[in-house]
This record gives C-alpha cells, sequence and structure tokens, in this order.
C-alpha cells in the first residue's frame, strides 16, 4: 500500500484536531483512500505542551523548515496562520515541489493570486476548503458539483462569532458588549475580537468565494465591509416587529461587467431558512442557472469540524498522488486563463431596502421635513413608525424604504443628520428580501 | 485541448436538461474543465419530437445500442430509467470500457452491488451523484467532504413529490387525495405516484446512502418501507398542537452491529432544520463524529437541478480521463475489500417516541383501558390528549410516549384494537425528537 507522507505546520487548536483525525481515523481513512496517510512530522514551536496526541518520539519538532525541506515528505498542511512565516513556509513547500492544504483565509484573500500562481507554475495544488465555512463542503461544492453552472449570487453567514452574537442579543436583549462578553467566556470569540465582530474574517471568505463562483481574481481590498459591533437590541427587536432577523452577511452576486461583494449586517425575512441558522453555525445559500437555489449549514470553526475539511483536501490530494493527477481540479475553479479581471460595484451605486431609524424630537412637522429630504433624493418610503411618544427628549422614528440607491441614502441622511430636531446618527441597515421587487 | 465523447440515452425530462447544458454552457464547461465536452450521439425512441435543443443532424437516434458500441464514446449517460434495457446498456457499456454516469436510484438499489462489481472489475467509474437529492452534493459530500469522519446517522427528505403534499396537507388541511391531485396538476406528482407517495423512492435513496455512509452492501430489500397516504390533516393538526411537524423522512444510524435503515411519515420538533423545509425540497442532516451535524437542502427532482447533479459527475470523470485517473474515488465511498455485510435492524427492534390517535367511544373508563394495556406492554405515557366532547359515537384519544420498542407497540396496538369501546384501526406516527433523550 502506497504511503504518503504529511508534514503539519503549527499545532494550536485546529492542527491538534487535524492530527487527532489523521491518527485516530487512520484505519478509516485507509480504508476509503487505498493507500496510507503517515503523518511523519508535526512543527511547532511549543513541543511540550501535552495536547492528548499520542505521538511516536520524534514527530514533534520545533522548526517547519526542516518538514517543509524533507524530501520524503508529499503533503504540508499549514495551520499557522497569519500573513507573515505562513506565507513563506507554503512559498518554499510549493517550490520543494510539496502539495499544500491550509485554512488561512487571510492571507490566501491578500496573497492568493500570488500563491495560487506560484502552486500552478510549480505543478502543484494549493488546497483550502477549510478556510471558508469549516466543515461546510462550500469549496468542493462551488468547484466541482455546480460546475454546469453559472452562478449569480451567493448569500453566507460565514463567521459563527458574529451569528452567535447576534443571536444572543436577539434572544435575550443583551447589549452587544455583553453578548459579546458571553461569546467570548464560552469560547465562541478571541481576546481580540476586531478580525470577526468588524467583518473582516467574512470579507476575507468572501473574497475567496467570489473568485471561486464568478471566474474572478481574488479582490479582497475592494470588498465593501461593516461589522456588527454597533448593533442593538432597539434595532433587532424592530426588525423583529417587521418580520425580519438581523444576519451578519456576505452576498456576492454576479453583476455581469462588475460583481456585488458587501459584508453587512443585513435584515432578512425570518421565513428566510438562512434565519434559522443561529448560534455559531455557518450557512450559505448559492443561486444558480440550472440548480436554482441550495444550501449548505454546519457549523463553521471549532478544532474537529475544520480539521475534517482539511481531511478532506488532505484525501483528494493524497487520491491524485496515487493516481497521478495533481491538479486535476483548478484551484480558482476557472482553468488559469480563463479567469477573469472584474471590477467590485462600488457600495454607492448598490440598490437595495434600507431600514433607517432617527432619534428625533416628538414635534409636529418632523415627519414631514425627514420625509420631505428623503423624497428629494429619489427615496421612497414604504413604512413609517413612531415608536412611542414623548413630550420632551427624542423619540425612535423608523423607517422602511422601496429600493434606493446608496448614493442618494447617504446624501439624504447628512442632510438629515443636520436637522436640528434629529440627535444622533440615524442608524441605517440594509435589507434584503427577495419576495419584495420593488 | 482534449475532446471527450458523450453519449446521452434517454431523452426525456432530465435528458433534456443534460443535453441542454452540455449544448448552452459548453464554453463554461470548456471554461472550467480545460477539455471539450463533445456530446455525440442521444439515443431516443423517438426522434423527432421537438425538445428545443439545437442538434447538429445524426446526433440523435433510435438505437441506444451502436451508442454503447461506439469507441469514440468515452462517457455514457443512461437517462432510460427503470431495471430492465437500462441495466443491459449499462453493463454493455461497462463491458466496452465506458465510464457511466446514471440517475437511476431504482437499478442501482436493486442491483447497485452487481453494477458496482462490474464497473470495478472492468476498470471504469459508474457515477450517480443525480440519484439522491436532486442536485444536493450529498453523494460526493459522504464520499470526499466527509471522508475522515465516522458517520452516524443520516435524517433526510428526500422526496419532493411526497414533501410537496405533506406541506400542502398542512398549510391548507386538504386531505391527501386531493393535496396528491394539486401536486399532480403543478407537475410534482406522476400520474402513478405509488413509486413516490408510498415511500419507495425514497427507500431506493436511502439504500445508497447506508451503504456510502456506513461502507456497507446495498441492501433495499431490507429497509423498513411506510408511505404518506394515511396522514390526515387531522394528525397534522395534533402534530402542530404538539410542535411538531410531519416529514417522510429517510432514517440511516450506525447501530454499531447493526444499521437502522426506515422510511416512514415521522413527527419533528418544529425548531429542527428540517421542518422548515417545505414544497417540493429535498435536505439532509448528516451526523459524524468530527463534523457533528452538517445539512445540505436544494431541488430534489425536475430538468435542470438533476442535470446539473450529471453533469458533475461527468465533469468528474472527464477531469480523471484527462488525468489518467480512473477509480480515484471508490464508488461506494470505501475500498471494495472493506466494505462491510451488515444486517440492518428489524423494525420490531426499533426503540423511539410514538404518537397514537385512536378512535374511542367517550366513556369513563375508556383511557385507564388503553393505558392499562399499554403499561402492560412496557409503553408509558409522556402525555394523552382527549379531543373534543361527544355523548355517543366515538372520540380522538391522542397519545404520546416516552421511547418505546415498535415490538411491544404492536403487540398491545393489536390488544387495544380489540377494546370495544374503540373503533377504527389506531393511527401510529413515529417522533424523532433528538432534544427528549427518554
Amino acid at each position: 500500500m502506497k504511503v504518503i507522507n504529511v508534514g503539519l505546520l503549527g499545532c494550536g487548536t485546529v492542527g491538534t484536531g487535524v492530527a487527532k483525525l489523521l491518527i485516530e481515523n487512520q484505519a478509516l481513512l485507509r480504508s476509503r483512500v487505498g493507500a496510507e496517510l503517515r503523518l511523519k512530522n508535526i512543527a511547532d514551536i511549543d513541543t511540550r505542551r501535552d495536547r492528548g496526541l499520542d505521538l511516536a518520539p520524534g514527530v514533534m519538532v520545533p522548526d517547519a523548515l526542516p518538514v517543509v525541506d524533507d524530501p520524503e515528505i508529499d503533503i504540508i498542511i499549514e495551520m499557522i496562520g497569519g500573513e507573515g512565516i505562513a506565507r513563506e513556509l507554503i512559498l518554499k513547500a510549493i517550490q520543494n515541489g510539496k502539495q499544500v492544504v491550509t485554512a488561512n483565509k487571510a492571507l490566501l484573500a491578500i496573497h492568493g493570486n500570488a500563491l495560487f500562481a506560484a502552486a500552478a507554475a510549480a505543478g502543484v495544488d494549493l488546497a483550502f476548503e477549510a478556510s471558508v465555512g469549516g466543515c461546510m463542503p462550500i469549496i468542493k461544492t462551488l468547484r466541482e458539483s455546480l460546475v454546469a453552472n453559472r452562478i449569480h449570487a451567493m448569500t453566507g453567514i460565514l463567521n459563527g462569532t458574529c451569528n452567535y452574537i447576534l443571536t444572543k442579543i436577539s434572544e435575550d436583549g443583551s447589549p452587544f458588549q455583553e453578548a459579546l462578553a458571553e461569546a467570548q467566556k464560552n469560547g465562541f470569540a478571541e481576546a481580540d475580537p476586531t478580525l470577526d465582530v468588524e467583518g473582516f474574517d467574512t470579507a476575507h471568505k468572501l473574497a475567496l468565494l467570489t473568485a471561486l463562483a464568478f471566474g474572478m481574481q481574488i479582490n479582497y481590498g475592494d470588498i465593501y465591509i461593516e461589522g456588527i459591533s454597533k448593533i442593538t437590541p432597539q434595532d433587532i427587536g424592530f426588525a423583529a416587529d417587521f418580520g425580519y432577523r438581523v444576519k451578519l452577511l456576505a452576498i456576492g452576486k454576479d453583476r455581469g461587467n462588475a460583481v456585488e461583494a458587501r459584508v453587512h449586517p443585513t435584515m432578512i425575512p425570518e421565513d428566510n431558512i438562512l434565519s434559522s441558522v443561529s448560534g455559531s453555525l455557518n450557512a450559505i445559500t448559492v443561486s444558480a442557472d440550472a440548480v436554482g437555489d441550495i444550501l449548505l449549514s454546519g457549523r463553521g470553526a471549532g478544532m474537529l469540524p475544520t480539521a475534517s475539511a482539511v481531511l478532506s483536501d488532505v484525501v483528494d490530494i493524497a487520491r491524485n498522488l496515487v493516481n497521478g493527477a495533481t491538479g486535476r481540479v483548478p484551484a480558482l475553479s476557472y482553468q488559469r486563463d480563463q479567469i477573469r479581471k472584474v471590477p467590485l460595484l462600488p457600495i454607492e451605486e448598490l440598490t437595495t431596502h434600507y431600514y433607517f431609524r432617527f432619534s428625533a424630537l416628538d414635534r409636529p412637522g418632523v415627519l414631514s421635513k425627514i420625509s420631505g429630504i428623503l423624497g428629494n433624493h429619489e427615496i421612497s418610503l414604504k413604512s413609517v413608525h413612531q415608536k412611542g411618544r414623548k413630550t420632551d427628549g427624542a423619540v425612535p422614528i423608523v423607517m422602511l424604504t422601496h429600493r434606493a440607491r446608496e448614493a442618494d441614502v447617504k446624501q439624504a441622511l447628512a442632510e438629515i443628520a443636520f436637522l436640528d430636531v434629529v440627535s444622533d446618527r440615524p442608524v441605517v441597515i440594509r435589507i434584503e428580501d427577495d419576495n419584495d421587487p420593488d
């Protein structure tokens, strides 16, 4: 039986999960792959920590470079993370003719075009199923299952931390900071949560998905990104009054000569199946010409779910090695010479429905002033709601719009903010409601 | 660029969809596969019907055999259906060394073990993604994405006709026959709906999924099958009172030395995500050791969704042919010598929760008689509900049980049917409620 040697770089949470599956499910893997996957080395600075792994002496080593340079190793699994040393080691592995598996979405979102070019030039595979959506097989689905489809759009909940926090705010009415603290306590958020709650992690993933779905270069820099740190229980409550839930969505749409790629808190109808995806779960719907809509859902993070996705890549590559079929599926779904350079649509050109919340004095004429300015900017209202009454002080005024242009919305809100009857900055949340064409 | 010749056998609805995608998305397929997929021939008895396909002269032929024998053709797509001629043609194609793609679940459920053995002996692939769940990539997910997982259980809505009918009964309160007639009118049910509504089609699919998930031989004959034709609006209404929905589920569970494989109407909690899968949609949840639960959902039938799945197989095979990697992934997920022969658990040995509805006279002592018999058979009740009152005639009595053994339930109900205060046969619907361990 052919032996395929694997070198694992980085043995943190997910790295440990990968090692665990390679060791504990070794017989299972052998019975499915028809080859032996041997974890030859694990490189991690901390060689002493007990990770609950039953390792032979010499498997755990402190330096990654000798592993990447080991001529016996066929597949390198990069689980270090970050854009520095991880990038150098991946490039070195590629130059050494090794197959590479990574879950490093930040690295691929920013340096992916160069890394995939290097892998193609060296004739090796650089696989990354675990970088998006944890155990949901979204990359394989886009690249293989939907291969005969023109993909129109994708809508995803791709960050478990944000979905956990939004679910908490929605269920308990707790403010953002409290929900975040609870997420941190329960291991669903990092000590520094910026990457997650400000939407950057979701955008890294969206950058990869838009490339795969629409046959374009990875373009992280132009994605519109807005996080969830300003979402309040009040707005989530008002959303529920209108039959909406608030989710941090990654939205990608093929607009022909441009692609829409945006990450922001979004109201969606509660009968949209994404509304029932709660807690730390991830989910994505893909709309395509032949299949209509399909949905995938599963754990988007965590030791073993992510490790499962890493192993699916390792096995794919092992099966290629057994059959001498490296490069069988192009990394970005299209043959390299077919990848388009397509601009992202500037957010100002977006047309969608909006939810506004103003804090305004409860005086006659206030509504007409606000709606007058909106009307001047071609923003037509579907409904207006004053929430409560107060003789002095501000009350919330909530408005839902018909489809409007983002540039018009920005200008109108800037004017409204100048009104002396309006205090605070207006709250704006975009709505995605496919049931409502206007 | 390498040209791969495809022969399509059968040009009904799905066959037409396959031809459509091969023709209309030809450039897309080329840009992804890096090879040319050429539809060389379509064999169908009816060569004259206008299918809206733009075919060169000579592509459409009346006889399948010359297509299967054509040495230029690399891949045969069997879209004839049924177990007769389809089987012979697939075997002939395999003997001729051709790769084969089919969506014929009935054929594979019954003759799959022999057909996969023949394909393995001839060193060709026999692919069948489209046979289960239409466009949901459940076969690829089980076979490739979850390759490092021990799969514990699967729960699927695998028949769009049944799900459409149950949704109609639930939403409109219409009786089964009316809902079926409406499904037929809207193209969601065949003129002869037996295969769908009696659960056989779902069981065909479950036979394939259990083989893939649990590494065992295909065993359709021993699956427990019960259809939806006896489901009433009344029972669906009572289910809703308890927070349950009724779905026709395919359930597969690994029980170690045996496998549970059963198809029957099932009550599931309304917060189970499968409860929100309505109309003709399909969905499946898979529980496995590393990933926890994952869910796939999408259209389970129809021309283009099914054709999309067929094409994903065709492209997988084309990529194998380009790389000389036939047999890269074993058909039934495990290497052939690793496939277990495992018995299915007889339904009598099932332990689950039950819903009973009795028609009983509204007289003192009736409840105690019924519950006495249940108690004698170790069936303990969670709740009892008499629905309405009547001085003469029968009223419905509804009971929910704790976990009980199916054999005990059968015996108890047989005794209860003999009581003179009970009219009609009792209604029994099994409940799957993971929230409730007892």
